[in-house]
């Protein structure tokens, strides 16, 4: 009797953990917080008893909540005689007599500690701020979900970098410019009154990785977004988010006060345009106290700017900070300019810009760098910037979503991307003077720091439009945190998350990962070559395209292959972007093979490091990186017995993909650069499969994030 | 101890159960399969044994597995001592000798009959076809579903129309024209390698209502989803769907001969173009060997069509259906014509273009004609057409996403407005001479006769952009198979499949879907105003617009509201559309106050059946439209017992909405018909909340579906 009763139960629960199952769509993320196994369930239940919340704010009561569907999934009902798990703040009479260093843990950081507490042990996540308090809750269901011990804890963690933010490249239309995972997750046309419960899961993901803003239009934007009724719209967004201690910026139209101010001019130094920006902040902060600040594009790409009416960009930036600093918002100002109209290289022009504005811009402005001087490429030498500003804040802007990596179906871990730009060092104060220093503000003394993420997030099921590219918005958020962080480690962190713990996936997995971005720089544009890609949407290649209403648009620009050479001399002998640089990173880029036709124009029997030609050595990496692909396959096929079926098709059918379109990668480009250099293709190299004109003919009038 | 079990087992099911309501997000439809509560669940279990089915093809396997699953889910593991759910076709030797007359159940029909097999109960699920099986094992399950009897069952279903399908507005780059529900759900970018699951979903669910067959594209067709790849992509969406029986059919362009042709023409009569078909079609049927065929926006809206080179529509239907002919192929040729250049009424030119070709046009075409004869608004008389072209096949459109009806936000249940035209009597052959009767093909003896609905469906989690619009896709597919069906008794099924099968929640619950239509009809277009919405996006009111390149683009073209009077003059003194009708059903449309101002143009103090005038009665009728809405409302509220929190919060949210866009449109329209009739509103009714220039002034660039 008795086991007929399991039985029916067993036979309920199998039915129950049907949807449960099912639920492995990726629409978790990496707080998917499923059950332990049985012996470490009870293990961790022994140390892991009931929540207690040190208040009834919205943040502890996220946080706390949080904490008990996290190990309420992991660990089933805790046991009451299991140490607590506390968390307040100081405000907290049981926290503050603990006595604990929260002042020294900083604003937004906490202590994760094992303490005694009414003579019986518990675990205390303590902070100064209720954030911390919200950020330690997550990292200590990370050491759940990552199987770290937590009976002796003494954690403290805080931000290296202020300003941690997504920019959404979102459109009022809901379409996604770069975006490859379905539409913009803002719902604006049904806003403010439909709430989607999709926000609340945004924020929670966010805050578990301490993502503290979000940027949430285009920066190529529309004045509309800084009307009334869209005000009102973000404004019911930052309610959303506030409990989650995520501030809501946006993208600013230079020119709004033309196209909804009812002014002749957006002049900054024209008294009616800074009363309009002065009207519409406070405005703004009068429906979202807490608003951070705006993004701003100007004078790029076609977009409108202080340029328009000759003033500075600091011109520009400060007339907005000073409508912003009553409230406390910042101003971020994109470096990202360059024009067709003057006849230097491109990738010199933001340096030219910026570096006489330095000590210029007013102190709540900071200037928002991508990490190369050019535009997410798969490989660019750190941008010049960094460094070269010593009064003036600049915060690193990446790309998450792979515009230039394969879009949502080429498995690319931008971790190593990342790391690699903030471990470069610029030399500007001497050796080890990284560019996650510059970040950090530790190089020159900056308050005001922040890091930015081009979001690739979108209403697909798993958010990101792959499994896998939920890594790279993983990575972003932790070395946003903390610029100093190992890419493998945060990989590997992510994959215990999202994936299983178990070391034979671990292993293969992390570092399937690791060489992945190495992968497509081969495949796509090695040895230094850049922006070879088809024109618009960015879909495959295209190095042929040299005629274009922008010579600096062409992929002809940046390789001038002909049949002595190729490359882009940036030398004394050349544009001379080197001296850019301090002179010790200048003599390194050099050296760097990584990075040859970026800065060089070689002939094509240049010997390489190899001892191979140029040419040849071309030829090996393009079809090395096909290889390194179709062994990513592979790996992927031997993990099967640790994924779920789903998620192991997709990812599995989607290297499908990317193999294919590396072939294609490597194949087009192999047609086109021996079709300039004339030369035999090294012995045991396949030739491509199809003819350059072939490659040539192909369209994609509808390929993805093209807006 | 056993208690200790059971008390384990318990917390271990509240545990599972979680996610399991977390998935009552509407993504699973009306295919929800909860489990039923223990006494329902035991009593179907001793009717309800083990699923047998009959055959390994892929049908009878989606046949076999829909059943265990649907079954598993609401009641759990068989019992194998309960009597057998055995299916299959007469290949079946178990079936074969229970002699059914599964001929005579149709082509696509099917019995489902208790019967004794083996020498003991089983209730059996039969059919001459294959899609028969599957038909008959979704139609048990909804017995189970909607909580029907099952122990003696004589059931027998067969469809009156035999081409079913479903017309999507997709564009190749994933936006939907009138789509109000997300992207496209056909990610044609990563197709063919990747198939995402939910293409099975998609096709289950059809399947469910009997629909077999979906045209991918929008008639606002592009040639390139006639091109190689597109066909590949098509094709893989086709083997997904084939074993639940759903044919995939395309929009075809006409000027795909000179756009992907490489011909300078397209004329129907010239023999490169009927070559070119021709291949075209082969090339079809070579990747996809159950192709439907092509459904044809020609010469409307600024299509190209045949009379681009002064040919008929039949000349150009005929060209297409040769070409499909010789593989099965049908052509469904859209009767949405009207052009600008002709100073016709608009809504007489379909009758007036089609009616001379009635007899011309070849046997594997049929004419496909709206509901009514302007364009999918609220309300409006049946289409002339229907019974005025004995010898031409018409299948009927209806338009399933509300482009007039409020978008996703409004609840309008359609079914009602569908029966209202499959009723309507065309007196074509004397009484009882209905819409319905002309679409099942009974009236003038045709073989081809279909039903084609404008889908709803995009990436949105619950498909239809709000749980209420899952019911018209499903009225849709039922009056599809059955044209007679009443829309009650549809939307009472759909609600107990959906949300509870409570009498204390169905009678409130299907008594609003019945409403809700004539609501939208009060607070938008009553009294046979139509075309009254703002121009290009249609959200919203914009009874005032008159400039467009148009005229028959305007509102006031349909309304002509002057100081004297309203309405547009159908009758012999007017544009005589009326006379499109056989007089006794003209005379019944002349008679009904429901059409009053579609037929008639007539002074604001026209006394009406109320004894109000016509201006009073106006004022009245929006104002109740917004009064309906309010008990909707308050009818949903009292339904919270009944339904899981997330779906009940959704639906309140968008009934707010919608209350405050029908008091919107009730006030701008009033203060727009009062600026012309200049009376004063009836004792009692308030103001316009604004006034009119307040309403004109507001914009709208980002609504969806505009594309």
């Amino acid at each position: 009797m008795r086991l007929g009763i399991l039985g029916v139960l067993v036979a309920l629960l199998a039915i129950f953990t049907a949807p449960a199952a099912q639920a492995e769509d990726g629409y978790d993320l990496w707080l998917r917080y499923r059950p332990l196994d049985t012996a470490a369930a009870a293990s961790y239940r022994e140390a892991i008893g009931p929540v207690v919340a040190g208040g009834a704010s919205p943040t502890l009561k996220a946080a706390a909540d949080e904490l008990r569907r996290g190990l309420g999934g992991m660990l089933g009902a805790p046991s009451a005689s299991s140490p607590p798990v506390v968390l307040g703040t100081a405000a907290d009479p049981r926290i503050a007599a603990l006595r604990l260093p929260l002042k020294a843990a900083g604003p937004e950081g906490y202590l994760i500690r094992t303490v005694t507490l009414d003579g019986r042990p518990a675990t205390v996540i303590a902070s100064d701020s209720e954030a911390g308090v919200l950020y330690g809750a997550f990292h200590f269901l990370r050491l759940v979900q990552t199987r770290q011990p937590v009976a002796r804890l003494a954690v403290a963690s805080a931000p290296k970098v202020k300003v941690r933010v997504l920019n959404h490249w979102d459109n009022l239309d809901r379409t996604v410019e770069r975006g490859y995972a379905g539409q913009s997750i803002w719902d604006w046309h049904k806003l403010p009154d439909w709430k989607d419960g999709r926000y609340v899961d945004y924020a929670r993901a966010n805050a578990s990785l301490g993502i503290n803003g979000t940027v949430l239009n285009n920066v190529n934007s529309k004045a509309d977004s800084l009307t009334a009724p869209y005000i009102a719209k973000a404004a019911a967004l930052a309610d959303v988010f506030r409990p989650y201690r995520i501030k809501v910026y946006l993208s600013a139209r230079f020119s709004a006060p033309i196209e909804i101010g009812g002014l002749k001019t957006a002049d900054p130094l024209d008294p009616a345009v800074r009363a309009f920006w002065k009207a519409k902040a406070d405005e703004i902060y009068r429906a979202v106290p807490d608003f951070g600040g705006f993004l701003v594009k100007a004078n790029s790409e076609g977009q409108p700017g202080p340029q328009d009416y000759g003033r500075s960009h600091a011109d520009g930036a400060n007339m907005l900070a000073e409508a912003l600093a009553p409230h406390g918002g910042i101003v971020m100002w994109r470096a990202f300019v360059y024009s067709n109209e003057q006849p230097e290289d491109r990738i010199k022009q933001a340096y030219n810009e910026f570096v006489p504005l330095d000590g210029k811009f007013a102190a709540n402005v900071i200037v928002q760098v991508k990490n190369g001087p050019l535009d997410f490429q798969p490989r660019e030498p750190f941008h010049p910037l960094f460094g070269a500003t010593p009064r003036t804040p600049l915060m690193l802007e990446v790309q998450i979503t792979k515009e230039y990596l394969g879009f949502a179906t080429h498995l690319a871990y931008l971790g190593p991307m990342w790391e690699e730009t903030l471990q470069a060092d610029t030399w500007r104060r001497g050796k080890g003077s990284t560019v996650a220093k510059v970040v950090e503000g530790e190089l020159f003394g900056h308050e005001l720091t922040g890091m930015a993420g081009v979001a690739n997030i979108g209403t697909d099921r798993n958010w990101s439009g792959s499994h896998f590219d939920q890594a790279n918005w993983y990575a972003f958020g932790r070395m946003a945190w903390d610029p100093q962080a190992s890419a493998r480690t945060v990989a590997e962190e992510w994959a215990r998350m999202t994936f299983s713990n178990e070391q034979a996936f671990l292993e293969p997995a992390v570092g399937m990962m690791m060489g992945s971005r190495e992968a497509v720089v081969n495949y796509m544009t090695p040895l230094g070559l850049t922006h070879l890609m088809a024109t618009g949407h960015h879909y495959g290649p295209g190095p042929w395209v040299d005629d274009l209403e922008r010579a600096d648009w062409t992929p002809f620009y940046y390789h001038r292959a002909d049949a002595r050479a190729v490359g882009f001399d940036r030398t004394r002998t050349g544009s001379d972007a080197i001296s850019q640089y301090a002179p010790r990173a200048a003599a390194a880029l050099l050296a760097d093979e990584r990075d040859l036709l970026w800065f060089r124009r070689l002939p094509w029997n240049h010997r390489t490091a190899s001892g191979r030609t140029l040419w040849d050595e071309l030829v090996v990496r393009y079809s090395l990186g096909v290889d390194q692909v179709a062994a990513m396959r592979r790996t992927w096929a031997s993990l099967a017995p640790y994924v779920d079926d789903e998620r192991h098709a997709e990812v599995a059918a989607f290297l499908a993909i990317q193999q294919n379109e590396a072939q294609w990668w490597r194949d087009a480009c192999i047609a086109y650069f021996q079709s300039r250099s004339q030369r035999p293709l090294p012995a045991g190299y396949a030739p491509p499969a199809h003819a350059l004109e072939d490659y040539k003919a192909l369209s994609f009038p509808y390929a993805p994030g093209h807006h």
